[in-house]
């Protein structure tokens, strides 16, 4: 099913490593790529998921609007750097149950699974917990029962079925700012019915690595490498000044991946550019999408920036799975 | 099913009203039933259910020991009011699951459904969650999956399947003290995956009803009556010294038990008696189960008080139900 | 005006000091004098108000009902100490505004001027502030704009106008359990405007008198002596278990009431007995009203005690007096 | 008596909007007008008010100096841009008071009314309430009695009486960072005696609108146009790292202006540019001044960026009134 | 040097423990041995020490004044139990220092060393650290410099000197209701200078054993036994309504009693007495002296209840070194 | 001794002020002189401490790696602004002490008495506390005692012992983002036992000398001037969007050095640049060394900026102290 994913003929978004650049990741040299006010509405656009679709690409966008309320829109892309996002939010009909309300939505996730795109975010019912929705074709929409009680954020799911159930992470939280967050797994037989729920990784000590010390979270859809699922996610830590969010990777078990193998003790990629340290909510990078060819050895991630804007991020795959194993806590 | 409960020859526990009383529940003469020192190492017994069993009542005890680690207990009682709890805490096996963690017990809720009676609890697997285990004979007990992510307490089953599945209330929560809370519902094809999930009663506006303005959680097995489900229930409300528990009742529909078709706006019972005002948590009621009998009329109560002893309450089932609708929120 | 009062011929509620008692009040021996179900909807009884009425007393109670709703009720007394309170409260008509809203009232305070009962109480608008009222005859009750903004409680007026402005105490708060609070003093033309706020008395260090450094509140209305007015205080501190109030006394200049003259540094009355310290909200004595005879040297406090039932004490005015100055801060 | 301001020969400050701007407002070329260095002793210039004033502009700055002590200077201003600051603060007499304590003065307001500007701000008596000074002159100022107790921000008149009184709104605080407020509007038949209070309009809810969901505040004189007051005003939303200012705009009815008839549910405008959100306290915009000209259908507003810097921003008065309706929560 | 202390001829205080009594502690049966009264000043008297002197015995008490001032006081017995406690508060001279600034006093220990009584409590000194004074006939009192820097509380000196240095166990707080604290000790050549800081034992985890998790603080002096120090300390939960107090036991290494070598899981003495339930503090047990004979095998602790007044147990010296450890964590 | 430091051959790094500039203080034209990727693991590099050593200067630097663990690293470097850093932290071996663990070390400073360089930072040991160490040659370094109980940071050694005793600064803290810090001093016969604790320097009212009303603490080594100990140091605000760090200075008695004889009430430098401004915890400067020429009147401050680089500042010395008499609070 993935293949024929991979077979997608689309333009893959990149830019070679910068000479002298040490890092395992690399910005985009025009970032950001979508601008705060790209659509007439927007007061911001982040924390979003793209996904192949035909012969480009097709994205989840995260706008608020200038009265800050949170939706999610549809939107285009030949070359995964140029997109047109629609001006109207999605509209969603009943999936596998009768429509439930949904104050708002936000940081969503997309990927293709057998025969449709699932699409998942944080969904507003009776405080934040995770939607789950699909389409066929980016035109249509159908919303599904959410699968958890709130208080839920980051529902990430994987690509595949692992041991013939859907698969999906996230991350407990309460109704605030949750000043906590660790990253479970739990598992579905039908896209409906949640269960078998365990802990897969928890912050860290201060001591060890304090980035990620306050709370992690899935970030893009887990990548399946030779040396299992590849999970880039983001990690917070609490200055006197505000959370500050960056992003590292981790490696998890083929069929187990509840077992962590490896997790960087480092940062891939924190905030130092000025639109990266300076917007609605300074010092975030969030990331919610990666492309990858393998082949290739090409990845790209797509985050959030300061809760403003979106940012693109290119790295070796090869070398984000070495420098996971060597630098692992 | 339900009829051979109720066939149960068992003396039922009962006090009639005294004279005077003007109020829908009242208190056993001689309460607490149970000291905190009944067992040798527990430094509080409070917080249990109970449920009929051969010709007595089985029950399944939270006893804090001395350590104040928290787990639960099994105990029998031909009379529902003179109860042998033994002096271990339940070992389970391995139910519908690998052997999970479990940090901590407490908070049990007992039923009978079809063939086997079922345990619900607060467990502690990464901070609070939904325990469930079942048992034959209460002296095999067998651990299931965990119903939710953390972080919930107060998970209470229903004594029957609603429209084919089966369904469990609970309070999502956080970590720690939580400072609010409501009553959600979720259903289970399996008793393995949960789904569904649906917002039944929220915490009320401190104006209308302050007793129960902080949080709410469920208490007993609901039971059937010809209004709907009755829910005995909890409420708090935060005072400048700490929190205050009292209970009070609601009527749910039958078929769709998110639908509140009353709810009492005073409590019916709230901590007045020195029992309850002091102990290690100053007052508290807390109703975790009851018994029914609906030829006789009768209902009797089991509820921790100041988290250190368990009291019994008393009253008339008609009356309840008269009272939930003639003093409805 | 104040004469008429004093002419009031009901028996004059009291005890004699028992023998070996070295306090400057004590208890009255059959407290407390008005229990927590006195009518059949209350929750509890407590911080409550009375005033000489034609030959006897008339009061104003506060009564959370089993909602734990708060409301103000009349009721009615021969000898100030077996009362007879109204099921029902008070209900206002329109006195110097059109009538506005009000979510809940509490903590009442009454007091004759000129030519009318006047009662003040913390008033729910958007928060708690200070409403007024009045009342010729308890019969038929008028409700007047509130003094301040919100947030405000115990707004006490003085029993005549001060350089010819009504004056009033207050203590200006926040929405919550507010942790901080000192008495300030506001002046009025005629009860609908207000201004000249002054700081009069604030809470303590809490090296000087702990009991009273957390926040304090004036109670009862002021009584004006040969020293000055005498105001009757509550003082608080905060415990890692909670708020505890007791009582202490003042002495403000007769006329220019921002100048505190003597301020007792040990309470007058604190927690001691099982009443005050078990509760709805253990360890308060929280005084609302007094009354006096100057003749006879006599003072009669009644307090709310564990925020559930009504207290009443004595003591010698001379001695009250005396102890403030001899005592002082 | 408007009328006299309003043939004012003043150059009104303008620059026309630009091409491809699609807001309802848009920034002065070359913010911010006023650096935080202006004066030899500032830390910073901002939230301030500004007024016609003979044949150009007087203003009211609030200048923290390098101690980071606040309080507020006259300036003047022949176009309205460039502005000459006294280096001294203002200096009061005693108004129609003896001189109160004022342990800090800050945000600003002024308008003309009758015969004499009047100028509130946020003055430090015991904590934060409302100031009330006046001048002929913007040479001699006298200062009055506070109208509030404490604890108040954000008090701003109206330029004429309502109902033959003068009208203030404000929003009751705490002592810290407020983190909640709403609009009220008291009244006064003389600058000293306040009262008649009235809730005008409170925080959103966060799914209405999120960036008024924490509070809001008054910002500018209100302005009276045929569609009743408008009033320009702040709103603020709690991020995980800090509040975030915005200003959006409502229309009051004329004559009871407790009355709202349309509210902007997007902000008008935000911080996006480099010196509003970096600065003291990033991502703040706080309107505290507006100029008009109905005839000419111009509006000028001065806010406060970063709590660091004045910016200017203009708009069509009537594109304002217009988009407030369209875009009415 | 304790020898001569062994010898002391005084009646032990001491009641045979209770027939079917389970415990390792029972309380006297007649405690509170000290009311809160017992001295005119007093609003309470608890959290005290005591120590053999001459035929009998002497101590060190707190007494809250009814201005809740803390202060301490001497006061001497002939049998332990009945106490005479001077009414004015001790006055302490210059000892190793020019007198230092002591807001206020509290929680004191005593301890024979060599040639005098050495006294440590809780002293006030820009928020509370430890106060050092001996004394050598309790009428003549001399206070040395604060052996710390704030914030501390609970220093209790060893009764010999380890490696020919004073040691001193305490607890590192804040200057509020600490919500944290583990034991450290350190050492001193001179009993002015102090270093050589070590941690000695933690608060534990929630499932470890709960009743101690919060935090924990040492109680009477050090105990040399066979077995090493035996410390009996304080362990605190937070509870929904506040800290709970219990007491427990640790046997530490002879030589370097940094080292934990048994430490009760469970706690030896709870609150579970109405005086020990209900005071100025709910739910406290404070240990704070021990009285020992090794030859009779008998131990008195004395204890503060509720913050109220002072309690009385008795223990087999023996049996309390086996239970520490056969219930060791 | 000192003598021997200023006979340094070194080149003083120096610019002159710039013209127009009014301020007592200065940048540096090219700051930061050292980017936080200056190091090939570094995520940040600031609040480091220098010194005059051989022909040049060493330096001990905070460089905080991409895990964000901290440490401390020796660098070199001629002119005092090009830098050479060390790739790996600086081991240490035992001092004066077994050694002891060190979870991490931050913010260091410098100080070169009688034989060697003392260096002092923020040591991990159950908390942050002061670690203590030397070098003769900063390729060996010793590690020490630490100097006090955890919670405690910002210790700063003066340059020579004061009567006769090693003299600290430091600031009592407790274990999260400290919201209060005033500095105190200690002494010690031996850099092992530390007493004689006082206080020297609290947080101002807010009202006073806002910019240093949260917290405070010293920098760089004190200067011996011929008005005293030029201290300079940082202080706190905390503003609604996080704590804003700016540095003043104080002039302390030569021979009492806890009498403080001045205290700038305005800042000398607060964050202004957008390095300051914008960063891992925007709005810090945080001073930690000084190098000073008396001859050549020349002052040159290290300082953090934004938790993120070094810049450097310029004054000339007597123009500092002048500031302070002039300015002083």
């Amino acid at each position: 099913m993935m293949q024929k994913i991979k077979e997608n003929t689309a333009i893959f978004p990149w830019e070679d490593k910068p000479e002298n650049c040490q890092d395992v990741l690399w910005r985009h040299s025009n970032n950001p790529i979508i601008d705060r006010y790209a659509i007439p509405t927007s007061n911001s656009i982040f924390n979003s998921a793209v996904v192949p679709f035909k012969d480009g690409y097709a994205g989840v966008f995260r706008c608020d609007n200038k009265a800050v309320q949170m939706n999610i829109f549809a939107g285009f892309s030949k070359n995964g750097i140029d997109w047109e996002i629609n001006h109207k939010p999605i509209e969603f009909e009943a999936g596998n149950t009768d429509m439930i309300a949904s104050d708002y939505k936000y940081d969503p996730r997309v990927v293709f699974i057998e025969d449709r795109y699932w699409i998942t975010w944080c969904n507003g019912y009776h405080g934040p917990t995770i939607g789950i929705g699909y389409t066929f074709d980016f035109k249509e929409f159908f919303q599904c029962e959410n699968a958890f009680l709130p208080f839920n954020r980051n529902g990430v799911l994987f690509p595949q079925k692992i041991n013939g159930k859907y698969a999906m992470l996230s991350r407990p939280s309460d109704n605030g700012h949750t000043p906590f967050g660790d990253i479970y797994i739990s598992y579905s037989p039908d896209m409906k019915y949640w269960g078998e729920h365990r802990c897969v990784m928890k912050a860290t000590n201060f001591e060890d690595s304090a980035w990620q010390c306050t709370k992690i979270g899935a970030g893009p859809i887990p990548i399946l490498t030779d040396e299992g699922w590849l999970m880039i996610y983001h990690g917070v830590i609490n200055t006197c000044n505000g959370f500050r969010y960056a992003m590292g990777s981790a490696l998890l078990d083929e069929n187990e991946p509840d077992k962590v193998k490896y997790r960087t003790q480092p940062y891939l990629l924190g905030p130092a550019e000025t639109y990266e340290m300076v917007g609605d909510v300074p010092n975030v990078v969030f990331p919610c999408a990666a492309l990858h060819d393998i082949k290739e050895d090409k990845l790209a991630i797509y985050y959030g920036a300061a809760d403003t804007v979106v940012g693109l991020a290119y790295g070796k795959l090869s070398e984000v799975v070495q420098f996971t194993k060597e630098n692992s806590l």
